[in-house]
């Protein structure tokens, strides 16, 4: 039994999923007419109390097309040094929307108003124009850490001051808010945009929303038509996102308590230093006197799969398709390696 | 019953593709693990003889990554100046390449060797460099017009000597190929770099593939990256274009036999002073006394879809949804209105 | 005695516009205290009723801050084909701002308002949002056509009713103003940017001028920078653009009095099919049966000098280091040659 | 009297400077005749053993070629992450160049080859490639620090191996060499590109000059021309050039003699905490209780000018018109002051 803890990524549609997807109307999306992808957009626009939605073929689309609306040449977007739209979007912010960034260290991947507030660049020709603040909740390299709504609030005020936008990076947004109990709608008032990937823990083969304003997410169209993300019969993949809100959301909470005991299980591990606080489904785990391309050889020898996050981290992810079945199996396995 | 003749893109899959695709195989294809994607990768390459292929969620985005792979800033392509790639993709030759554009006039949306010699910037620092020509095969604005493989060779030639890089647009090549009989990789021979449209006359939901060298398709995975075109279990999508591979190539002559008829009823309207050469699935009327407007008006009265193609120009195309039944009940609500 | 027509770029400085240069107090002007650099701006600005103007480095700079400053990715512009913009400033419309170019053709390098409505782009995901039109003043592919104030009235009105901007390359404005009595404060009031080259016919050694609101001068000085285009004690070569617009713009009408007798000569060559009409301080010569090459041989055996402008074209200059005597000199060498 | 201390750019042209500039030979540039300028670049390329230069209206101009040259869209630059090419340029990296950047760490402005090798990008679709590391040297924002031979060889080393670009931002290169007595050809030997600046301590009014190989030199006249930097008869700025490097290397360390004793002088103010380490012709000086601008107020009242440097950072700098007669003035208002 192969044990898949690289990412949220992996999983595989349910039977139900399945079957909404093979049932679901279909049309031309790039005409407009494919009545699921309209009721998707629809439904999740609804569900955070924002205007209008659009699907798109991943998180990196909808969070460059939200970078390429709030920015412009000569102008920087301020975010954590570790955030997924500078490390792993093949440097989009620069290629797809020529920004310059400021880079914000911060502990578990967070930043603070204080920091923003330092580095807006003044009016001054040597400086690029600050117009865009993008977070990201949960923080992937902070170990899936939690922004909670009282510590973004500030941060939105510094934008609004400052006519900045601000920019949610929601790809595992609800794994956050299954946790705080704070409401998509809470989270809908505060940014301008948000990004909310389904095919992570929500279990979808593929896709993701971006979330705005009518007049932002019109001119999205305009963004995803030239990136070429204008999918045809579309419906299919957004029929399977319908179905992950409706029975997907409420269940994250499983894979925050099996990465719990997941990250108990190699805590205790003599070659483990350290593991990130595990609030949601990631767990990172911080290697002494082994390094990750040995330790992840280990593990995958007995069919474990991990991914090395730095130069001594290991990252493990829970999700739909890992279960208690693998967590029982995965701690025999671990016990028998170290 | 809704005629829709607007584009091949309104197709929905057969209950057999249908089938193909929700029993197929699927995996992570972020991380090269979606058996169904790689299949259909192979599949096609072969096909072309060409290393390898990427698969896409649009021929936009095929076409805009093999813009980047052979240019560069401060570069120039060289097409038709109705091409596909300079009118109806978001301006992306510039937007998403920051490459110059030198177009062509040519009948029925053709150009020749003849005519891109004369273009080739010399080397001057008032020029940009012209690293690309990009043809279309067949040509949408030219009434899907078809180049032969006698027409490309000079031109190819031509950009070998100058070490131009030389693209084909093929979203519509098989409509091309049945008809002319020439094999794909007659085509693939010819080419840097060839996109396949898999979601218009092939039938398919989603999706395109672009095909090249290894090296450029390697780069391509960076491209497609970061304009956000990495798909997780694209699977789904794939199977559909194994399918269509299989079974939707050699009926696209079907389409065309109803083209020639469609385009001999459009032409006894008093209104059509000219229809286009009608050699694959497209029909372009131009209208005398009457505007587009006021004409597609009265066939939408009718329940009869066609879109503008110019400012007395109407199009109609056949597709796999469009059958004889389609046609024989088109005739007779024509008749009715004129 | 060397007699160089190919461009009103190569003059050196009078005597007078040297002391000038020699005398003129400077400072550094990045921090915007070169007394002379803003005393320029500002005379400038006067003389053409606009609120600000922003002292470059080259026209092609100029021109290339207005284009920013009127554009965005995924924008047009709308300009004749011949425009220096799209041809000689390297591709920088798509380089430097990413935007789509939409070409125009027209008699003597002018285009019309009927042209522009034409091909204003609608609101589409498709088509990249047309942002700017910009004309040129006189036309140097146009043979140094003039367009006048009654010719762009209706292109600027428009603009003005579709939200579009409206920029003017005068590189050789004042060419057309001398001949046609109209004002540069007629002209300023037209157009949200103009582009004033002093190294041409007014004979500075180096130098432009972009005029427009202070809210466009104040952010072309951003993009200035970006370019590369900010200058220290830039006071030597400003103070030669002062002398100019005191001294060598009433004198421009001498360059086209010459210019005429020159065409006239040139017309009589049988080598020469078509002299286009000549208005201003450029000649160009169609030959018939002689390649430019030859022709501009033979002349450069007689120490004159020409530029090719096309594949059956010449072209020459008059300006401020061609005299009479100069001209005498032509004529009888050019006798000499045929 | 005023004591400018802002910058090193404040410096005004010698009578022997102002002698050289209005006597030089001039010509149009663009036609590659200027000869002025043609001497200043063959000068330059034979001091540091290099194949060519290209004279530029700045030094941002001169960094931004050279980014372009060693960049592409998805690709990224490694510096020091107070570089100037990354804090005062505009954000220039990625509005010209698209690139994006990886911002070291390092005390007093300097990183070192075991930084560089850490984050070189693995070959992965999710990073942009590597292809550009670049120094500063002397480094301004750390206090004019000067990197020795030594330590860039390592790092010159480091990108041989991986392909990598290496490019010098030298600015104040002079300062650095003065100091060591390394040659230029030294640095000449382990750079693909090298800027200097003219207008800094060589006190010229205008110009900085980009070295490289044949191949890089001639691409870089295409970026220059795109830029908007080909000036006509800019022999006038060039003769200064010249001058410069006959007159003024070496009178270089008079201002780092000034500079330390005005760096002891600071010191012992009660306000001040700490002066980084005085090598060449920068003081920075830490306040503490007292904000720069406060503090910058106090001394402008006195007619003395320095700019703020950071949150508790003021810099001061000092050239070519900052005499002895000015030290003793400074030490004296200085003390009046506190």
């Amino acid at each position: 039994m192969l044990i898949d803890l690289r990412s949220d990524t992996v999983t595989r549609p349910t039977p139900g999923m399945k079957e909404a997807m093979f049932s679901a109307p279909i049309g031309d999306d790039v005409f407009g007419e494919d009545p699921t992808v309209n009721a998707l957009e629809e439904k999740i626009a609804k569900m955070f109390g924002m205007d209008a939605a659009i699907y798109c073929p991943s998180g990196t689309m909808t969070n460059q097309i939200a970078i390429r609306l709030h920015t412009g040449i000569q102008t920087e977007v301020v975010c954590h040094e570790h955030s997924h739209i500078y490390l792993y979007e093949g440097g989009g912010i620069m290629a797809n929307s020529l920004a310059s960034v400021k880079l914000l260290p911060g502990k578990l991947g967070k930043i603070t108003a204080a920091q923003v507030a330092d580095v807006i660049n003044p009016d001054d020709v040597h400086a690029p124009e600050t117009t865009l603040v993008s977070l990201e909740n949960t923080m992937n390299k902070g170990g899936g850490s939690i922004y909670t709504l009282d510590e973004i609030k500030p941060i939105q005020a510094l934008c609004q001051e400052n006519g900045i936008n601000f920019h949610l990076d929601g790809a595992r947004l609800f794994n956050a808010l299954v946790e705080t109990g704070e409401s998509p709608a809470d989270w809908g008032a505060e940014f301008d945009t948000i990004s909310i990937c389904l095919s992570k823990g929500l279990g979808c083969p593929v896709g993701s929303v971006l979330l705005g304003s009518k007049t932002a997410i019109k001119k999205a169209r305009k963004v995803r038509k030239v990136f070429g993300g204008g999918m045809r019969q579309a419906g299919f993949l957004a029929a399977a996102g319908i179905y992950a809100l409706n029975h997907h959301v409420d269940r994250l909470k499983e894979d925050h308590t099996r990465a719990r005991t997941l990250g108990t299980i190699l805590s205790k591990l003599p070659v483990v230093s350290e593991i990130f606080p595990v609030t949601t489904n990631i767990v990172i785990a911080r290697l002494d006197g082994l390094s990750p391309e040995v330790f992840m050889g280990k593990l995958a020898d007995q069919n474990i799969k991990s991914v090395k996050f730095g130069k001594d981290l290991v990252r493990f992810v829970t999700h739909l398709d890992f279960t208690d079945e693998h967590l029982i199996e995965f701690e025999k396995r671990i016990k028998g390696i170290f």
